[in-house]
């Protein structure tokens, strides 16, 4: 059996890995664009920030301790063309600018997706992505090597443009930070992100929301200012970080089926529309538990999940190889300026959308017991549907134990238990993690009694 | 409506509370034999410490704000007797020594419990417990105006004991901590409570285990050391942490069941065995959700959430007031020397005398994503049920991100899921929270391996 993986990185690989230990007749081909084999993604805004050394810290298995288990890895190749019905990928080896072509069994299309960049003049000069390892790398090298990169315009406002922001700003920088949304991270409703938007303007990030990028101004080689819609600001770099577009280009080309979330169609064994071709990660598109959409989700946690079950259904024989995977609920979780923040389910716009009539509660409540010396904040808003009082999405942003207990109203909401019954979990409770009741219980209540549902505790 | 509240705490006051919000008509009289209502007990580690500057600190409501809110608040007043075919209350005016009696409709007998105190000579006055405010008061009073106290004897190694010799510790007196257990904290398995007392002696606290006070010498009003089966150590003062009996006899006498728990039987609207009286908190005894057994647990979590579905049913009319205690699964945490203990659950030991069979996995993670800067220690031990994978219990010891994660597992066991499904959760990842792989996904991962289950990921 032999399995061509495109893309060496968290899906890829994960699932390579589990072929490898399942297969011992498998002969397993690795094809990798850049340097780097599975690394953290999520890693680059501390690599960029400075926290961590080397971009090699990020790499949780280095392409030779692949090679070491068994498999062959092709770096700096890239695919360019799958025939599906040969069972044939072809590929280019990018330093040696040869092309050639690999034999599947199995593929798994583990391409990933690339940054979405806007179509300005300068922006191949002064732009600066950081989706790859190579990239944080070069973004990392330029604030180093250059002294003339005082001010940095950032532009997208979701977790990647806050956690570079606050990178930059513990490096010295100045941070202008656009967005052509109203708000900061539409992952959060409003009211949430309002709230963020507070703290970050206090840590010294200059927001320019509702605004889009529409030139940059530069002196050759020095780049001066950024222009928008609504303003013009000095900056002499600019970091674009406004999402990623699945490249399912080749995949599609082949015949595989993409769905309207720009994701490629998978089932819940990774297996796309064609036959013998596999995919995993952020170029898929997977299942919303609470809501029923297929969305694309661009995480780390579901690429390794699904490699995962890919794996296991590229190795199993004929009847065996049962995992499946379940879908998503949104789970997501940052750290920003001190504040955590974290998110699940979905928000209200998210909700309306869906045409899932809600309830919400908002309010404020601390990290610790009220008593506590600098018992911090936490800001909770959770909403749950208006007929059954199904958890339907949480949103936290607080100064401690949030990651975490936003995992409780994930569980609840991949479970779909209703707020009735949330009320009375046995969450855990001592002062420095909170008060009595649970903020989620808290939050249950209100919603209960909000909805007008029994029991009202 | 007239309702007596006996115990004017947690369960006592949330109850009285709830009732007087839903019955104009009732006439609700509360009995406290302290000076404090509704207080936080699990504070008090934290009041003797220092770190919290009044005991009116822990106090959420006090007598006066219930009396504002139209309840009758009778302080330092004892109940002495239940006639429950009159329903009538007998009650002591502690600082009057006058006896009267309180007719009531319905009673909410939340008496708490008593601290467990051996019988030897020189406790009554060398001898402090921590289990009301008013006692915990004492012992920060003794150790504030006392300079003869620079070492102490604490008797008991659970959460209250351990949090008292960490509280003591940094308030700069020695502590020898003596429980007759082989291990600290009877609630974590040994291989986990071994870890713990690494940290305690790192820490100072100089442990005595396997051993039972059996004296106490003095020279009149000063203590000079405390004696156990196997040894001699020199201590002030002795504060004794061996856990709470609950307060059943008033109830006992009026007919109300008392389970091999040591707890009042109660159904799940708390009402007790007795028409006409209810119980909640510290003296009843609650169905465990994993095991089934019936177990006293004393913990503020439940007595909030029992003392509301006993007033919902108090104050309901014919038909209404549907609300049900469900139970525990023996979630708890707390804070000891800068790690964060948590668990739910069986441990291995409840495990077997449950006679259900289990499989068990431990491992060492990491609190943030690995590559971060101090990316701390967390030490992960699962339990599944052995034929059907069912989650049993969880424990977890670590620098971080512990608290709240063990409440995914909590879930997980109130619900029944198994570790077959549980590694599928969408759980929240960063790299400041932890790894890619939620360490919960990777117990649940490593159990579904070991038990043979299906799928493997």
């Amino acid at each position: 059996m032999r399995l061509v993986v495109i893309g060496g990185d968290a899906a890829g690989m994960t699932a390579a890995s589990v072929v490898r230990r399942r297969r011992d007749d498998a002969d397993i081909v690795v094809i990798e664009r850049g340097h780097y084999t599975s690394y953290s993604m999520c890693g680059i805004p501390y690599y960029v920030a400075g926290s961590i050394g080397q971009p090699e810290d990020l790499v949780a298995r280095s392409p030779a301790e692949f090679r070491d288990a068994g498999m062959t890895v092709h770096m700096r190749t890239e695919a360019t063309a799958i025939d599906p019905d040969r069972r044939v990928v072809t590929v280019r080896d990018l330093d040696r600018d040869a092309e050639r072509t690999e034999p599947y069994d199995a593929l798994l299309y583990a391409t990933g997706a690339h940054p979405r960049v806007p179509d300005l003049p300068g922006l191949d000069r002064h732009g600066y992505v950081v989706h790859t390892l190579d990239e944080g790398a070069q973004l990392r090298d330029a604030l180093e090597r250059r002294d003339d990169v005082r001010t940095v315009a950032i532009v997208g406002a979701g977790y990647i443009g806050l956690e570079v922001a606050e990178a930059l700003i513990e490096r010295g920088l100045a941070v202008h930070l656009i967005d052509r949304g109203p708000h900061v991270m539409r992952t959060l409703d409003a009211d949430m992100a309002a709230r963020l938007e507070k703290i970050l303007s206090d840590f010294g990030v200059q927001l320019h929301l509702g605004e889009s990028l529409t030139a940059i101004h530069a002196d050759g080689s020095h780049c001066r200012e950024v222009v928008t819609d609504r303003g013009c600001y000095e900056a002499n770099a600019v970091v674009l970080a406004m999402g990623g577009t699945p490249n399912v280009a080749l995949a599609r080309a082949a015949g595989c089926d993409v769905g309207p979330s720009g994701g490629l169609v998978v089932d819940n064994r990774m297996r796309t529309t064609v036959p013998g071709v596999w995919a995993a990660g952020d170029v898929v598109e997977s299942r919303d538990l609470v809501a029923g959409r297929r969305l694309n989700v661009q995480l780390g946690t579901h690429a390794n999940k699904q490699g995962k079950v890919a794996g296991i259904d590229i190795a199993a024989h004929p009847g065996e190889g049962d995992a499946a995977f379940p879908g998503v609920v949104g789970t997501a979780v940052t750290r920003l300026c001190d504040w955590d923040v974290a998110r699940v389910g979905l928000t209200e716009r998210e909700a309306k959308d869906a045409r899932i009539a809600y309830g919400a509660v908002s309010f404020t409540g601390t990290a610790t017991a009220g008593y506590m010396p600098d018992p911090g904040v936490v800001h909770v808003k959770m909403l749950a549907q208006r007929e059954t009082g199904r958890v339907l999405g949480a949103q936290l942003l607080g100064t401690g134990n949030v990651a975490k207990r936003i995992d409780v109203a994930a569980v609840w909401c991949q479970l779909g238990v209703t707020v009735q019954d949330a009320q009375f979990f046995d969450l855990s409770y001592a002062p420095p993690f909170g008060g009595v009741w649970d903020l989620l219980l808290v939050a249950a209540r209100k919603l209960t009694a909000e909805l007008g549902l029994s029991p009202q505790l």
